[in-house]
């Protein structure tokens, strides 16, 4: 969609000129604002035409059958799905007699415009409606950073050329009306009409409120709106109020040149504990306090928020002015879904889309989490206590699976597992490992020993359980984990997974090491110490599966000896593959969805030597055909580390596009996080080298050719450092903090403030470039207009 | 249930007094008839109690949504169901005022016998009502095996002590009320009022038809009743017929020892083809030649088709009544299941209940057809060109899976994929190797090479050509198939099961030879040198996994490298374990729910050497569960081969017993009629060491302890031969047709007419008894009243 003509290239905003109804809902994902806990998709005022309206509330879920064909003892029968909650961004226009609609009438100009600095989304409109009433339009939206309960719009219009009657109808809808289900199983199956009224309510000073209970999940929910005007004269202004339709009414009449403002100021909650008169008071004050605020506060708040935001979490790319804007939009996002989300997950889509059924995954922890562990560390603590607080859902389902500790489920909102597909769901018990690595790395960020006690020990302990019971010692005293899928979902349900047996190799290293640094806290959990040695004896005899003859490590065991997939005769259009094979054909068979072995050389790095993670890159390189928008950023990391650096260089822009360019055709259904993460990893811990296997920093930066200069900044132990990347040299500037020590290219240094040191870097590796299998791989259209060869 | 008191142990009959309703489905499916076209479970004459009303028509089923949470390529969304047609057995009695019904008033006396002689279902009941009103009843019921559409009831009502009034209502009821869903997944989801109304009619003789189409399927179909009555005055007739109901009302008046008797005769008939006014006709049809017949005439018949068939079918066993009767019934369901199904697929149940939605899987042709290749041979033709007949389907299939040739569904009826859970369905592609197998036995057993030209050889063809696409070469030149699975339904998506690589090895060499044998119709379906020459090279590069350590075979490559399944720590109320754990746990571990690799030590008999079979058997014996009823039967055929007689006898009566004790606690859904084939496959195959690996029979005769005699009939290539097997002899009897050449114990011999040959058996090898899980063993309870220790 961008690299489309609408879309422009700046490096601090995301502009569309003029309105392109094409990829309407591609824009609303891109154009959603969000604080965590509340966001909006970028809907049109208007609310139609619409791709898909949007309003979420983080963990406001409804509940819905999991249908089988053959029940199964142990499969979940209910699932959690988001849904879209009460709308309260739609302000209709009326001029004259006539509805303001961009299809009718002569749409003069059009622009929407997110800018990632003020956090504000704004539009502009002129239109002349089909019997000539002449208007300019101006909105700009906001979703609160700072008050996680608030959105506000301040919206105006003004009339041009002569005297017209304005109506503005401003309102909260209930259970809108959603277009017929997406057949791509990706999407969501939506539910509509799930909201049984509790209450509506007009209050004196025009607030309006309306409350609502999910139908099954039983969960509370209430909006408010209220509103300041200005008009030329005294307008009218009634309100009315029902079930599902809250409705301010503004009249007016406008000469050439007036302007009628309207500020609109809404305000959310929900819970399934607090009484109805609670939750009523909660959302009128936090109604209050925004009004109370004022909007020019509400947007300087904004600012100031996203100031400290960049200031330590900025990268600058010299030299593609394309990736420099879809990095900052990414971070941006990044900053969006997990900001306020407190105590709630952060699910794939963020509150961008439906998509996912608004489920979180294991790539919050893989992915999203790393970045902000380097540059905005809080919600993370807050992600992984979340986690935390669904201990007690995570051990019913390990006992239900006959496991000692946690397992915790695949894709969830509240924490109960929502697979209906078990292979690709309760197999890939990796996810309990990367939730237990996010934990040791915020940790090791931060320092953070309050968290590492009260929360990182008890997931390190539960996840540690849970693999020596999932695993077992062979006939040759080898520990094997048999029967589980890894992160490539073109395989499942196989033996000694390298990746799932690396990453739980190390959670049982990681939780013993935790378990000695707090014997008292490991005491309350009742951890021996017969049972820490029980986990280190598991972990020093894993089963690594390697090829002997082609010297290379295995998927999984066996894996090499499967037939290759078939990939001459696979079409383009064919892809991705599991819209077009069935999962029967695919695991049996040599094909990588995502990186899953490549990923296991990024997260356990020192478990490989450099020859084997080049012949490993290079081999399955020819197998991955990233029909998962989480590849490309694993695979962009290995290929910089092992000096592939164009084509790292296109990784990078594959996944910093992912949704700008629509790589996946699904952007409609919100934004790939993940994948946007992706985009700063291959930048920090491709390009910049980054690693984290310790408290130490480490760094082996190199740059491509097509960039001139690289830079990104890092939190770290209370410090702010900023690195550049240049050419033949990198510099390590600490802005703020103690001394820190680090490595570069594996050789110690140390940077002090205002005392910048700078480095050379060595040349690249010179090896030959691996391919992919034909047709998918990795494209910088230098045109900069295109996108992917793929479906 | 049998080894209950009601039940009694007679050689040529099941009989049941009193009647115990805590029994009632499974003695319903007990006393099912059937004649392969058309099923009548043996419900009570006036309807009510009922365990499970059932009357059901091969092939008339309804179409119902297969969900899925996660919709994949390739899943069929669509499933077939049995369903319960139109019931023409209901015939309601008043005595005086009141209602008949055998928890009402007092039941002086009632039995109820099946004769497996007459293949007629006999009651009689002395019943006196809460007012009084004494009278004793009499019905017998037939499902005509030589007119395959009708079914007839002999009923009649006599007065005991005093005059009563009698009202007899005998009906035709369409969309009977069902009980509530089984939660059992083994269990039908029951279609209820699927049925739509086209027609209802009453005809002036006297005859009633009503005529519905299935609501989805489309299938139509029509049901007649027309009724003899006999009085000691004229009675009143009265007939009424309605959507879903035509009744016929009878009233007299009964002095003491006066009867009155009704001959109710019932005609059925469906079409996907055939126009309303055909079908009608060919029920009407059906039903006037049926009481053309008459009643004593359809009795006639009946018998003299069963005395046909115990001719060349019967078993005798000397020394244990319970199996004698047991393995009389088994062939006797055998033979209803079959003997007019007639282009009509044998369901796992024949039509004996609503159990697995009335698909047919692979036993149909790996356990039932080799009874009847051996005993009754027209039904396996039949029940091939059924298979032949779904080619077009079964190619589609395959085409969809990626493979050429044929991929036969894992469970249907009509011949599309039923199964909504591939790794246990799609992946089990073993059933196209039991269809290819079943028709060389069938051609080895009767010599028809017109079957092998015009349908087995299509067959083979298709089948070779699926496992040359499924499989592929490795590096090292072997032939692999990854990703299925096998008959062990607690292992899946497995790496050359060998029960597999076995089956599709013989397959394709099959294939290769029947297309040596039959060159011009071989040429016509395209085959070509260089396709058999491929179809050679694989069988004879195929993978034999086998454990060099361990000095046995591996169900699957990986195999014993599996944790054992702690059996020590599962409870008694645990099995079967798949109600209890969840398939990715089962899947995982060394635990076998059926015979996998030791039903390949039969099926493919020469594959292994006897010490190899020995350790094999030892090996699995100990992690086999036997929660699937197919089991047995084949670890009793290896256990009599190895010598473990009163091994194979404990599988002998667990298999023999799987109805009349309820084994699996699911008769009430249907019989197992696999396992009930299974009773006389341990006693041939087993005790009588039966293969049929070549055109030459060869036997390996071996009594166990527990019994005196036994003997056996055998129909081969024209002849019949007769076998008795005695303590340390065997009798060869060649009762009809040219003189036998067969081996005894690898021995050659020759049989002649009136010439029986009488040859000693050696003694069996000693060999330690094997194992089985705890609690796991079978079990011959000596006092013959008790089942199996499990679930």
């Amino acid at each position: 969609m961008i690299r489309h003509p609408s879309f422009k290239t700046e490096p601090w905003c995301v502009r569309e000129a003029p309105l392109d109804l094409d990829v309407l809902a591609q824009s609303e994902s891109l154009f959603a604002l969000s604080n965590g806990h509340l966001g909006m998709r970028g809907n049109l005022d208007e609310g139609e035409p619409h791709g898909l309206p949007g309003t979420y509330l983080n963990s406001v879920y409804e509940l819905r059958p999991l249908p089988s064909a053959e029940p199964a003892y142990g499969s979940p029968e209910v699932g959690q799905t988001i849904i879209n909650v009460t709308n309260g961004k739609i302000i209709r226009l009326l001029v004259d007699d006539e509805l303001f609609d961009v299809r009718q009438g002569e749409l003069i100009s059009h622009e929407r415009l997110l800018d990632l600095r003020t956090g504000l989304l704004h539009r502009s409109v002129e239109w002349r409606s089909p019997a000539g009433g002449h208007v300019a339009l101006r909105s700009t939206r906001l979703v609160s950073l700072t008050q996680r309960a608030v959105a506000a719009i301040s919206w105006e219009v003004t009339a041009v050329g002569r005297s017209v009657g304005i109506v503005v109808e401003s309102e909260l809808v209930a259970n809108e009306e959603l277009p017929p289900a997406d057949p791509d199983p990706r999407s969501a199956p939506m539910l509509a009409n799930v909201l049984d009224a509790l209450e509506h309510r007009a209050g004196p000073d025009g607030e309006a409120l309306l409350m609502h209970t999910v139908r099954r999940s039983g969960i509370r929910l209430g909006a408010a709106m209220v509103h300041d005007v200005e008009a030329p004269q005294p307008p009218v202004f009634r309100l009315e109020t029902s079930d599902d339709v809250a409705q301010a009414t503004i009249i007016s009449r406008l000469d050439p040149g007036q302007t009628l403002r309207v500020v609109k100021y809404l305000a959310y909650g929900w819970s399934t504990e607090l009484s109805q008169p609670a939750l009523r008071d909660q959302v009128h004050g936090a109604l209050a306090l925004a009004r109370h605020t004022g909007w020019h506060q509400l947007c300087d708040d904004q600012r100031r928020s996203l100031d400290a935001f960049w200031s330590h979490a900025d990268v600058s790319v010299a030299g593609d002015a394309e990736v420099q804007q879809a990095v900052r939009l990414s971070l941006f996002h990044l900053l969006q879904a997990a900001v306020r989300a407190e105590g709630q997950p952060i699910p794939a889509k963020g509150l961008t889309g439906p998509g996912y059924e608004g489920h979180t995954f294991w790539d919050t922890e893989v992915y999203v989490l790393p970045v902000l562990t380097s540059t905005f560390p809080q919600p993370v603590r807050d992600a992984l206590e979340w986690r935390k607080s669904t201990l007690p859902t995570a051990r019913a389902r390990a006992s239900l699976l006959g496991l000692a500790g946690a397992a915790f489920p695949w894709r969830t909102i509240a924490g109960q597992e929502s697979s209906g597909y078990w292979p690709a769901g309760t197999a890939a018990f990796h996810v309990n490992a990367g939730i237990a690595l996010s934990a040791v790395r915020y940790v090791r960020a931060t320092g953070d020993m309050d968290f590492e006690r009260k929360v990182g020990l008890e997931l390190l302990v539960e996840t540690a359980r849970m693999w020596r019971s999932l695993g077992h010692h062979d006939k040759n005293g080898r520990f094997r984990i048999d029967g589980v899928t890894g992160p490539d979902e073109y395989g499942a349900i196989a033996d000694n997974n390298l990746y799932t047996n690396l990453m739980a190799q190390q959670n049982l290293r990681q939780a013993a090491e935790a378990v000695g640094r707090h014997p008292g806290w490991a005491a309350a959990l009742h951890v021996t110490n017969e049972e820490t040695a029980a986990w280190l004896d598991a972990a020093r005899a894993m089963v690594i599966p390697y090829d002997e003859t082609l010297e290379i490590h295995l998927q999984s065991e066996g894996y090499t000896e499967h037939a290759v997939w078939d990939f001459e005769h696979t079409k383009p259009e064919q892809y991705p593959l599991f819209l077009h094979f069935p999962y029967f054909d695919l695991y049996r068979k040599q094909v990588v969805k995502q990186a899953d072995l490549v990923l296991a050389m990024y997260q356990v790095s020192d478990a490989f030597t450099e020859e084997q993670k080049a012949r490993n890159f290079d081999y399955y390189e020819r197998l991955n055909v990233r029909d998962s928008s989480l590849s490309a950023s694993a695979q962009g990391i290995i290929a910089a580390e092992l000096g592939h650096l164009d084509l790292a260089y296109a990784y990078l822009y594959e996944s910093a596009m992912i949704d700008l360019a629509d790589v996946q055709h699904d952007t409609r259904n919100g934004l790939h996080l993940a994948a946007l993460a992706g985009s700063w990893m291959i930048l920090v811990a491709g390009f910049g080298g980054l690693r984290l296997e310790s408290e130490v920093l480490s760094f082996a930066p190199r740059l491509p050719p097509a960039l001139s200069a690289l830079t990104f900044n890092l939190l770290h132990r209370g410090r702010h450092l900023r690195v550049t990347v240049l050419s033949t040299s990198a510099r390590y500037e600490l802005v703020d903090g103690d001394p820190l020590a680090l490595r570069h290219h594996g050789t110690p240094t140390e940077v002090f403030r205002e005392r910048p040191v700078e480095l050379p870097t060595p040349p690249a590796p010179q090896r030959p470039r691996p391919t992919q299998p034909p047709g998918r791989a990795p494209a910088v259209p230098r045109s900069g207009h295109a996108g992917w060869g793929g479906d």
